[in-house]
């Protein structure tokens, strides 16, 4: 008898974060006093909207003092805090049915052009934690400047069930 | 026999702007000619999408010309034209159930950190008008330019009945 | 017996672009290696989310070594490229009920400020083959990078039968 890698790797997003060894951040105290006037994830007609998220913490500039890996790795980083919002939001991850549409901007200099392999940092994690289901509509977007100026803000929209 | 604030506050988002004491700006002419191919917002199967739109009139760049205060005063005056434009379209404010999603734009130099605080112009009215149904997924992103060399642009979803 | 322009136009959008002399580009292969990991086009409960597209092969910076209609020629192609990749994933544009949203991020320099005149090469293509419903909410905002250093990159929200 043989299994295969689907056979025995977890089906649940949960289950699978936890095999991946990820441990989701815990969210700081928002510094900028946005908390009382907006949500960080709305959920209206099955379509979860997620507030824009950034690796809390981490600052740089694209082109300049981060390079694409480091870019990547802060990418990275936005995902796990956006997935703790999404946590706290909804309990469990798997009540995501999928992934529908993402933007990210990135902060960098205006020579800078290879915005969509940063994002990849956060594309290849939600991808890995969800399968197919992670694989959405995207755009990579540069920007001069950012909140609290981190060099990566990401925006999402979800189906959930 | 008392009454609390909720008691005697309009609950009616047309009469609330009204006790607010707020005008509604009239709509200048579009100066860039983009009346004819576009819509100011379009409404679908219940969701309003509102494009963007900014202080018509005023100009600038937080952390140059413009301090944080002076960004959110023009958040709240781009607050007022799209609110404008929304019972241009749908005749009374009171047709939205809620707000879903904002994405707010801030013009800066690529040191200014402070989106969040700009754009709090913008959602503290929506609130101060909607209620709780204003609070929704929020977005703050800076940019280099924007049209007319205005300091914010905002775009919004919000759900129509 | 007489006919008027309306009588005898295409009504479908298909024959439309064939009856502009329009031909859809090919879509070079991805340089960036962001194919794996996102969905060019992702159609959910009649909502097509289409990702951020470019005038791939063309770069160049708004207010910078690029003109408002050199600009505009390049939202033109973007906008081909987009349909390109519409009709790869749906089969035909006529399963387009209407366009509901569009935002449009135009390279510039931080004095540019007619970012909408530029995206007005995407959106008077849009209408010319979808007429009225190719009319929608829409956004021009500017910014200093752009993957693969492109000067417009564009993403959609439309409606799908």
């Amino acid at each position: 008898m043989s299994y295969t890698v689907s056979d025995v790797a977890p089906t649940n997003p949960d289950e699978r974060l936890r095999s991946l060894g990820l441990d989701l951040p815990a969210v700081p105290p928002i510094p900028l006093g946005v908390q009382p006037n907006r949500s960080t994830m709305l959920v209206h007609n099955g379509l979860g909207f997620v507030s824009g998220v950034g690796p809390i913490g981490t600052t740089g500039v694209l082109g300049a003092d981060m390079d694409v890996e480091e870019g990547a790795k802060a990418a990275h980083r936005a995902a796990l805090f956006m997935l703790r919002r999404i946590v706290d939001e909804l309990g469990e991850l798997s009540r995501i049915d999928r992934w529908i549409k993402v933007i990210g901007f990135i902060r960098c200099t205006p020579e800078f052009a290879e915005q969509p392999s940063v994002l990849n940092g956060f594309s290849d994690l939600i991808i890995d934690v969800f399968g197919d289901p992670g694989r959405c509509a995207r755009s990579a977007i540069g920007t001069n400047a950012l909140p609290l100026n981190m060099p990566i803000e990401i925006e999402a929209i979800v189906a959930v069930s």
